[in-house]
């Protein structure tokens, strides 16, 4: 993608988004379809937007062109967070963004995006997919008038920009920070005040001084929004969102219609793009941080071990108490909990054991 | 999958394997295609033969049945590890198995598969998708007249299955050991003698005393091929296949004579699958990892860290050689570890740190 293109487009993500009034409805004929999707993200935006264009591109080729897909970037039809609204209302077919994003309608939702010291994306696709999260998703979704699928990762996420440091939980007290989700909660127990944006609108808030802090996603998209402008300190990890699921939700009567063959198409067209959005994250997070570093003297620097126990003390009154008050989040609680105690079980004998042992293995570049 | 059905499968390709001679090429009318896939795995094996299964639907369904796909399983048409001669000859059109499977005609083709302290599932399938591991690939896999995708990944595997205690790399003296590709390399540099059979050869081989120890792949696959019943304890981690990449070889001048739609399906239907076998042993490892250790009485232990140091210092020297000796291997080696140091990087920001993080998390089972 050229820098240039995503600013402009960004630039347009950035306006408030024109009115859903007055959208047509595509025709049909002769068994070609004609869809739109409409994203929460800015056109072609590094991993997320391009991760909508790919889900695009493998649906018409995968068709054979029976079902093109126009893709719209975040407020270019709608504005982002009116997304959802717009594909229920069936004034677009489908659309691309976070499941956390429609937290406001079903807070059980925010689940299926992340939930602070939860799991990788691996254990998190593993969950969808063969541990029960797709029936839960099918539930939640379809009271929404639409159809889920998990449809990119953007693995394990950085914990934010500031320019303060971090020492204790006193320091969240009063600031007032960009963090959606579960996430967000732990920060409004902590005494912050949550402000949400979509992605494009963060840098001019941070100027504004509508906002002190925030968190995107980590250094490939941050880099890409230029947040290294406006904060100093780069903190890691990301406990808030340890492997963000990406969602594709359509239209529910539309998804219905379809029939068998470009059904399994849109399934399979997902699956990829969610494993190649995660490939490009894995990618290109690492140089993206060297540059922040090198290039723009971004401090990185780790949560104190203080901070993070607080948060997770926070992060656990937060979901008990959502679960308490709903028997619907109650329900996905236990089942993501269940799964998540097996998951961390065998991530330590694995993934764990192993990334430890290889640093025994001394090579450097010559 | 029925268990049963497995078994019966199993059984027919731990036999021999047919003749390839007089396979008759398919008709192909009306532009509809026929092709055989030939795989290294007993029919429907869990996560290997099924992610096979699931490639041939994705690609059926995505084409509207233009292009089917009858899956075999190891044996059925030729023996396993006859698989990409078959592809090459034409015999068949395309193939399931492991890169490393073919480590004997072209060396440098093992760290397709994974390389020994290298790197985990998201790290291989970044490298291979975004950092040049699909050109090496091609290159590669075109001399054997053959496409490349990758096409399924099993995490981190499990160290081996052994009858005493490995308490230094003397442990390996004179062993008889089942171990492919580069591990195997190793496991020769530290006095081991290594024999290699495909995966429904291994539970007789233990038996017969072919063979001493094994490798396999996790728990999931470990448990279906019964291999606790011939040895004791299980050893981990896996430093030998971090992220083991399983490939799917087409003959390449059926591959060139795709119209492109149909080969867009194709590359989809492999990158889904590539997804989903990894969610597949994920969410299948710990359950039965428990079932190994409480119904099987299977003695669960981690290489002392000494035995890891073995290995590490064994290991570059194993890749070193080859690199030194074949100059397309030191190209792939220097491509790979350029990725691999920045992959080491990220990941230890990232997911060790978060990983680490969690245990804050009080949650136990209610």
């Amino acid at each position: 993608m050229k820098r240039r293109d995503f600013l402009k487009n960004a630039a347009v993500t950035g306006a408030a988004g024109v009115s859903t009034a007055g959208l047509a409805t595509p025709a049909i004929s002769q068994g070609l379809r004609e869809w739109r999707m409409v994203t929460t993200w800015p056109k072609n935006f590094p991993g997320l937007g391009t991760g909508a264009e790919l889900l695009a591109k493998f649906i018409e080729q995968g068709s054979e062109g029976k079902l093109r897909i126009k893709v719209y970037g975040g407020g270019e039809l709608v504005k982002p967070f009116d997304s959802l609204d717009a594909v229920r209302k069936g004034e677009v077919e489908m659309g691309h963004g976070t499941p956390y994003y429609w937290h406001g309608k079903i807070p059980a939702i925010a689940f299926l995006s992340a939930y602070p010291f939860g799991m990788t994306a691996q254990e998190q696709n593993a969950w969808i997919q063969y541990g029960g999260g797709q029936q839960l998703a099918d539930e939640m979704y379809s009271e929404l008038g639409c159809k889920f699928f998990v449809s990119g990762n953007s693995g394990v996420q950085m914990g934010g920009w500031f320019n303060k440091e971090i020492n204790d939980l006193e320091a969240y007290r009063g600031l007032k920070m960009r963090i959606p989700g579960l996430g967000g909660e732990v920060i409004k127990a902590a005494g912050g005040e949550v402000i949400n944006l979509p992605g494009s609108e963060i840098l001019g808030a941070l100027e504004s001084g509508q906002i002190d802090a925030t968190e995107w996603v980590g250094p490939y998209n941050d880099l890409a929004f230029g947040l290294y402008k406006k904060a100093k300190y780069y903190y890691y990890p990301g406990w808030h969102e340890p492997g963000t699921a990406l969602d594709n939700f359509i239209n529910l009567s539309e998804w219905e219609k379809l029939p068998a063959d470009l059904k399994s198409v849109v399934e399979a067209a997902n699956v990829a793009v969610n494993q190649l959005v995660l490939s490009e994250f894995v990618a290109k997070n690492n140089s993206s941080l060297r540059t922040l570093i090198k290039d723009h003297g971004v401090i990185l620097k780790q949560f104190p071990k203080s901070v993070l126990s607080g948060f997770a003390g926070l992060s656990e009154q937060v979901v008990n108490d959502l679960a308490s008050s709903d028997s619907l989040s109650r329900k996905v609680l236990d089942n993501i909990q269940n799964f998540r105690s097996e998951a961390v079980a065998w991530t330590s004998l694995s993934e764990t054991t192993f990334t430890a042992s290889r640093f025994l293995y001394s090579y450097n570049k010559r």
